[in-house]
């Protein structure tokens, strides 16, 4: 027995890492039928193909979008405002439209000022990705175990934010209701403050030896993982850094503030206070991580 | 046919993670004859008996180094310098005296001046370890892969520094010589600044989100690989950072210079500047790393 669909007719616009593994996940999931993806460079629709991402592709955003049931857009974070007008006259009704940007106030701004009423839109942040952000590195089982928030308020469809979350629940992941600036605010620190952390340190330790000589003797996998986060793909972090660099200056200040208690501490030679920091952080660590 | 172990008596003061690991490992090696463990505590001497590390234990430095060919000194390495006037009657002619500690200066110049005449002193520095630090983590594979730190000048007895190569190569591990002063301010960016890093990161996130409820969902793989160092014990750390405090201002104050570029950038919204940033990053590290 073949079961119904969830979206007979997706439009995946800006096919890369995350829209190709939500198409690859949905189409096995059996929530996807048809899936148009709409990339600006012919290599990445013929990829797109070649996988079996896509049923059909185009270069152009609106005519993608023509039919769908869901449009999943998945570009840059910071060129998803500008492709709302863009598709706004193209959804039919009914259609429902997410997005997969890591910043999620703006967005959900642009779509109230910009989409019809007859289409229902429901911001995304699936917490999931690697440092490959191309259509080549795309998989079924990206979303599987990760949380995929959803931004909903009191004038979301009830209807389509259950048939997401059910498609969500589907791709193996967590489907989480969240609110557009409150998770703004915390990822700007749990997860843009880390990364921008790891570019810094790789620099400022890549200056430090730089007269030294070979020193990759002496880099161990402390170094490798703590800046892990640097090795991710530019174009993207430039964005939702960018996106949400309002957000990003609390937690700058106060990590500067906590290097140069470390340096006092150390510069006095403060063994219990320098104690009570490390144990401090490691318990800050085990909370977060919910341990 | 049974093969001459390198050392047929050996010493391990502080037989914890390290110590442990370095006697089952030589054990099995076939490197280390007797073992002799010293530690403080009870349940530490019981331990390195039950799980084979020591053959025998006593609680002082003085007389476990009685008749040792090898003594591996494997305390916190804030207590190092401090052990050796304890253990400088009791040695052997011909013997070698090692350590484990993570910087090699100070402990370097104190065996020059407080060992007799008539034993070898080798600094050593195991790129290898855990967040554990006691003798229950303790693996004959600990050393495996990894690059193992040996101080040597001039005045180094080379037919003792071919032994403890020759040993250190039989556990698996890549003996480096390095000058020990070269060694610590290499280590101060590579390996004690990134620890210090994880530390600040984890306060600060902790801090910036204390006001937001239940933040787990948003803490993802980013935040716990850049902050895994903050999980190290306290002690240890506490010790590591102290010694080699001089040499962390450096990268210290490196490293609140970038994150003052980043957040001039971010509030510039300075696109092409931040993505200059994000490269050099990526690519520092890739050096660092050697790709």
């Amino acid at each position: 027995m073949v079961k119904d669909v969830i979206y007979p007719r997706c439009a995946i616009i800006g096919i890369g890492l995350i829209g190709g593994s939500f198409a690859l996940a949905g189409k096995r999931a059996g929530v996807l039928g048809h899936v148009v993806g709409m990339a600006r460079t012919e290599a990445t629709r013929k990829a797109a193909l070649e996988i079996g991402a896509a049923d059909t592709v185009t270069d152009g955003p609106a005519e993608a979008c023509d039919g769908a049931d869901l449009v999943y857009l998945a570009t840059p974070v910071g060129a998803i405002p500008g492709l709302l007008p863009q598709i706004a006259d193209e959804l039919a009704e009914g259609c429902t439209v997410t997005d997969a940007g890591s910043t999620k106030a703006a967005i959900v701004a642009a779509a109230r000022e910009v989409l019809p009423e007859h289409v229902t839109f429901i911001g995304g942040h699936p917490m999931a990705g690697s440092e490959q952000s191309s259509i080549a590195a795309a998989r079924a089982d990206l979303f599987e175990g990760s949380v995929y928030f959803l931004t909903a308020d009191d004038h979301t469809n009830a209807a389509a934010l259950d048939k997401l979350r059910q498609s969500i629940e589907a791709l193996g992941a967590v489907p989480t209701l969240c609110d557009a600036g409150q998770h703004d605010r915390i990822v700007a620190a749990t997860s843009h403050l880390p990364h921008l952390v790891a570019c810094a340190l790789a620099r400022s330790v890549a200056e430090v030896v730089s007269a030294q000589g070979d020193v990759t003797p002496y880099i161990g996998k402390g170094f490798a993982d703590s800046t892990r986060l640097a090795a991710g793909p530019t174009d993207v972090w430039c964005d939702i850094l960018l996106a949400n660099r309002e957000h990003m200056a609390e937690g700058l200040g106060r990590l500067v503030l906590e290097l140069q208690s470390f340096t006092a501490t150390l510069r006095d030679g403060d063994a219990e206070a320098l104690a009570r920091l490390l144990d401090d952080a490691r318990h800050a660590r085990e909370e977060l991580l919910g341990r």
